[in-house]
């Protein structure tokens, strides 16, 4: 079990990812550096997930606006952390033609001061809020180093910017994103995530706060997945948003943002991937099921194949019968490079007996009556997302490891990368230490991790304030 | 019937339509020159109509992809008619944070250049053909002078971009497009629309010939509503883009491009809206019908509005019961500035004869029973579709005129804008004339209107090529 088109996870698992990524036909380079093309297939994908997340987003209440995609350079400076953490990674849009611009633009890297703008003109009453919005869109930031999906100067994603009467609410709507992310992320994609707070020095430029999920890739490195940050009033003030209240007083309303983006795809890849390619969790697999006939010119085979896939398609299942030329041992490795959940292979003797093979992207294979087929694969797409998770699940578990010291994360990094899960006091200084003496970063102080009486920092030795995850980071 | 909150259709057209903009929600203006911030009704009514035309890309075999925003100079140089075009409404990043970039990039103002880019690497043989794309993005055109949805620096579309075998597979996309385009136009947004061929001097840079839907606006003034181009192998050979052909010979592929924008929300404003407001074709429009309850406070009238809604939900209606406290006549007034077709009354007495009014936003109400009222509103959705497309029929008839003469133009223009049908001779120093003469401009050389013997150009008097219809426009 290795296609040879792709390098073994073990040998390279960077040059793994790049090649599953092109293999797979999800991504390509183009002239513009550090951006990529994403192809029909990765597409799809991204599709899906857009579809389902969007979904989630409006059941909770949401609506979609769109800004515009610049922003003026005075507009950004409007609040000083943000300004200072997002421009030194900007594209600036000087020239428009042949004429120099008043003032220059940035390519939006997040939305957070153009929402602000806007809700300075809708928002005079208690009675506007709270508002509610998110916006599909690329975001621009001028990275040094890039890989497709994980780090790239455009991305896609979603931004969710609300603003509330508040604080208590504005930070209830932090969390319950943070909850829809956590929820999409293991019910959608079956990637197992950690919940929690980011610390200080690792917060978003302008929060109070910054949640995030974490999720821990095939090597033993975390990828965060998601993240939800707390405002406060800080960019209220900042752009002077007031709103009069039920007291009938001038009051400053409290924001949240949270987003997603195509870094899941990269989630996907490197959660569930193995050395035949890509591996999909059914939800958003743009091919659910692949039928592949046996000995296609013999008589009754190619309607049979086609009969099952109209059956399946009005079951609702997204299936496609591969009726080329090429060899049904080329047309497995290419479904299984593409990481289709189920292949259903038939042949003329299936035929004759009613019966057709199932095959699951996750292992195993069974003949299978074609009565009742569309329950036999929607239970085989179960089975897939299972063995995803539980995959995933194990993996974690396995590299998830509790540390008092130093000592204990670097023995352990030696049988490999993963989760460390250890107290620290609070100071920056140590947060700097651990990632200088070990290499691992913190993660997050996870929601469900609590101190024990007598624990201290792993750095310092003083008294813990935090349990924290930590770990090498994508 | 006059909504006080915006200007009169008669009184200033070009007002009443931002007011509707504005009073409606659609959109509101940002610190970003140009730009436009789509709000959440607007939006809605987008993501309405991406969903279907984007269904019927893929019912015709298009796949969706995502290229890059940023188009680096050298790249956007290649064709040299298409960089003549663009080039001067370009928006130009020219640092990326603090560092000057090697060579600037421009904001895609379309994405020719890059499917080139990308066809370039994926394409060999003549079984990677055709390859339908299409993407849905954002682009930008460095605009002096702006209005929301008609022309704006940055605007939403799709552009589809295909790549064929043959020159004449090509060309019957390009038609297959254009005729896509015309049946959403109008079986989906109700607005009648002439198919044609641009003139040489309209055509899109780059293209060997451009094709439009043309639709006329409520006050006699023509909107190009999508428009689809046909390249020959023009692009192919500047990016040097060959296939290998059946033949076993390198040869070049042929290229189409086409694309709608969010231009389309200023045609259905322009198309069916009135002194009240917007008006929405069904197909689109956010909410299809909204209950209002009638002294809700009354015993069991709020739970039978929520009955209706859930009933007609389940039935796939798009509803929406308003029980806030604003008092009916303002809540009247609200939803028909918001375009909502259908209106559901229901009151105390209503309520004791199991009936409900049924109001059209095109005009007209009527008692109805509230058994089968999903029938009942679907007939009346299915009325207000046909009101709006007869009515606007009926104005682009009336408007309409055949004209042998430049007075014949003028004469006409008197009476109000309009379409004029008059022969040409081919000759730009005319076309330019006309325009120069009348006001009128070419829209296009329409499909099924022939030159009868004898005819004249309608500027110089020498023999006629074409027959064209000319326009004030959009």
């Amino acid at each position: 079990m290795k296609n040879d088109a792709i390098t073994a996870m073990d040998v390279d698992f960077a040059k793994w990812f790049t090649d599953v990524c092109m293999k797979a036909e999800l991504v390509s380079y183009t002239s513009v550096k550090g951006c990529m093309v994403i192809r029909p297939y990765g597409y799809a994908i991204w599709e899906n997930i857009t579809r389902i997340l969007d979904g989630m987003f409006k059941a909770t209440g949401h609506e979609n606006v769109c800004m515009p995609m610049f922003i003026p350079e005075s507009l950004l400076q409007k609040e000083k952390d943000h300004v200072n953490g997002f421009a030194p990674e900007v594209a600036w849009v000087t020239h428009g033609g042949s004429e120099k611009l008043e003032e220059r633009l940035c390519v939006r890297p997040t939305s957070e001061t153009l929402f602000c703008d806007h809700y300075k003109n809708i928002i005079e009453s208690y009675r506007d809020l709270p508002k509610l919005y998110n916006q599909w869109v690329s975001v621009v930031r001028w990275e040094k180093t890039t890989r497709p999906f994980l780090r790239s100067r455009e991305f896609l994603w979603q931004e969710g910017h609300t603003i509330h009467e508040t604080a208590a609410e504005a930070e209830a709507e932090t969390r319950k994103m943070l909850d829809v992310y956590a929820e999409f992320a293991e019910k959608t994609l079956a990637i197992p995530v950690i919940k929690g707070k980011k610390t200080e020095s690792d917060k978003f430029a302008g929060a109070v706060s910054t949640y995030a999920i974490e999720a821990l890739m095939h090597d033993g490195k975390a990828l965060q997945a998601g993240t939800s940050h707390y405002f406060g009033d800080g960019f209220a003030k900042a752009f002077d948003i007031k709103f009069t209240g039920r007291d009938n007083k001038l009051a400053y309303p409290h924001q949240t943002s949270w987003g997603v983006s195509t870094r899941l795809m990269g989630g996907i890849i490197m959660t569930h991937g193995d050395d035949n390619g890509l591996v999909l969790p059914p939800a958003v697999a743009p091919i659910q099921v692949v039928i592949i006939p046996i000995q296609q010119q013999k008589e009754g085979v190619l309607p049979k194949a086609q009969e099952i896939a109209d059956k399946l398609g009005a079951a609702g299942v997204r299936v496609k019968v591969d009726d080329s030329n090429n060899s049904p041992g080329w047309k497995f490795a290419e479904y299984e490079m593409k990481g289709v959940p189920v292949r259903i292979e038939i042949g003329p003797r299936d035929l004759a007996e009613n019966k057709c093979v199932v095959a699951l992207r996750t292992g195993g294979k069974n003949p299978e009556s074609l009565d009742g087929i569309e329950e036999t694969v929607k239970t085989a797409l179960d089975a897939v997302y299972t063995a995803l998770l539980q995959k995933a699940l194990k993996n974690r578990e396995n590299r998830t490891h509790t540390a008092k010291t130093l000592d204990d994360i670097n023995n352990a990094l030696e049988g490999g990368d993963g989760l460390f899960l250890a107290a620290w006091c609070g100071e920056e200084a140590c947060e700097d230490g651990v990632t200088e003496k070990t290499g691992v970063r913190s993660r997050c102080i996870p929601f469900d991790k609590e101190l024990s009486i007598g624990d201290v920092c792993v750095c310092c030795g003083k008294e813990a304030k935090h349990m924290v995850y930590w770990a090498k980071a994508y």
